[in-house]
């Protein structure tokens, strides 16, 4: 018999965010082990964390922590740049399983991807202040300069569905101007919501410089990580659950603008 | 003695907000009636309510309303239009004080300055999906016809302190096109950040619809209500106090902005 608290592959991998951004590293997570069973938890609720002070955020990110790990996940992925920046040493203290999040798996592909050492850095005003992305690209890399720019204003036009607005466009000129120029040949989507705004940064920044979104590199890290654990699930299709602190506004519709397929079976945490 | 449940003049205001922009009707309270002493309570580690579900925001907004009657305030002012428009009756069912809030205010001051009896309301996602203003207005005039228009992205920019940039100006044009040349003479600015974008809005509109600000009309009712109920403080200059949820990013900046002087003797409720 199996000890109550062995890890099996049938369990879940647990991925948390700060709200529906997250379901982007869910659904690449899906498309690359579509066995898997996920618990997704977006606290919705509590959105945004970028503009939080570190203790609100670090205090959040542990309790959803222990939210799935009551749930028995064999793996933890921080799908939020805030809550990694800040809180990912809190999260690693109390879990007993692995995590991964957003920002190491960010931070090695731009490491491994730049020649000519110049990186670049996007993210909320919390991710940016933080340094985690610095840190984490020096500790791949010793030698990479980085470059960082908050742009507050990128989430809200996501969620009001302006990916291709002249006021997007605007906005994403004004931010990205002093990144242009500076030599980097690799910009990281420091938060979930950018990938969303991709085509946009690309033509404002150019098509020299390579976008890397960390929703794709952790999915990588994850499908690596449970393959030499032996924990890879291989048994039919996996079950996707999804837990919310709130039912917002227009949550449907942007849920699946992220997820890229239909939201179903949400269930919501009153906390 | 006077017993210990009975209301004094020496007593507090309190007002409450999601955040900070609830610092622009604590301005305009102090300027009208500057002997009056002050708790303010935003909840910047749970802003923005403006995207939340109803039963959420109503959570929190009776949370507040108990903290503030434990710190024996004399009067509630309910200086967030999203808590009051979806609230307004669970603050006052459990409030032993009188309960005062923007949209009540705003709507009838609109209502009363209407000529062409089409009046404009423009706020958050929240605050226009519950009709709580084309309630008030209607109560307030029967015959006022209503125009509301979300503007989700006002509160970022605001937030972000681009008052005047030509992206705020394009996202402007665009939410207030559909009620240009519908008529209107009077515009309620139903959302406390968007006093602050004013000048923009009333350029953008035109020079003869009138902006009603509900943090001033608010203002004008508090000092209405005091003096009819004998509670308005005549002793020196009034005490300020300031309770936030967290202290976020640029929140002294950004609160000052608000505030329209400096803000000091902040403290922090660990919720």
């Amino acid at each position: 018999m199996t000890p109550a608290s062995a890890t099996l592959p049938s369990h879940a991998i647990g991925v948390f965010d700060s709200g529906v951004g997250g379901l982007t590293v869910a659904r690449a997570l899906m498309q690359r082990l579509p066995e898997e069973n996920i618990i997704y938890f977006g606290d919705t609720a509590r959105v945004p964390y970028g503009i939080k002070s570190v203790e609100t955020i670090a205090h959040y990110a542990t309790q959803i922590a222990q939210f799935l790990l009551e749930r028995r996940v064999k793996l933890l992925v921080v799908a939020c740049n805030t809550m990694a920046a800040v809180a990912a040493r809190a999260i690693a203290d109390l879990s007993p399983v692995p995590v991964l999040d957003v920002i190491d798996a960010g931070a090695r592909a731009a490491a491994a991807a730049s020649r000519t050492r110049r990186v670049g850095v996007i993210g909320t005003l919390a991710t940016v202040a933080s340094g985690a992305y610095d840190r984490a690209i020096h500790a791949a890399a010793a030698d990479v300069e980085v470059r960082s720019q908050a742009c507050p204003l990128f989430v809200p036009f996501v969620e009001e569905g302006w990916l291709t607005h002249p006021a997007t466009r605007l906005t994403a000129e004004e931010y990205l101007a002093p990144l242009r120029g500076a030599g980097l040949d690799t910009l990281v989507l420091g938060c979930t919501h950018y990938p969303l705004l991709a085509p946009l940064i690309q033509e404002v920044v150019g098509a020299e410089i390579a976008l890397v979104d960390s929703a794709d590199t952790v999915a990588a890290d994850a499908a690596e990580l449970l393959e030499r654990l032996g924990l890879r699930n291989r048994v039919g299709r996996g079950e996707h659950r999804f837990y919310v602190s709130d039912v917002p506004q227009r949550f449907q519709q942007i849920g699946e603008r992220f997820l890229g397929r239909p939201l179903t079976g949400v269930q919501v945490v009153g906390w």
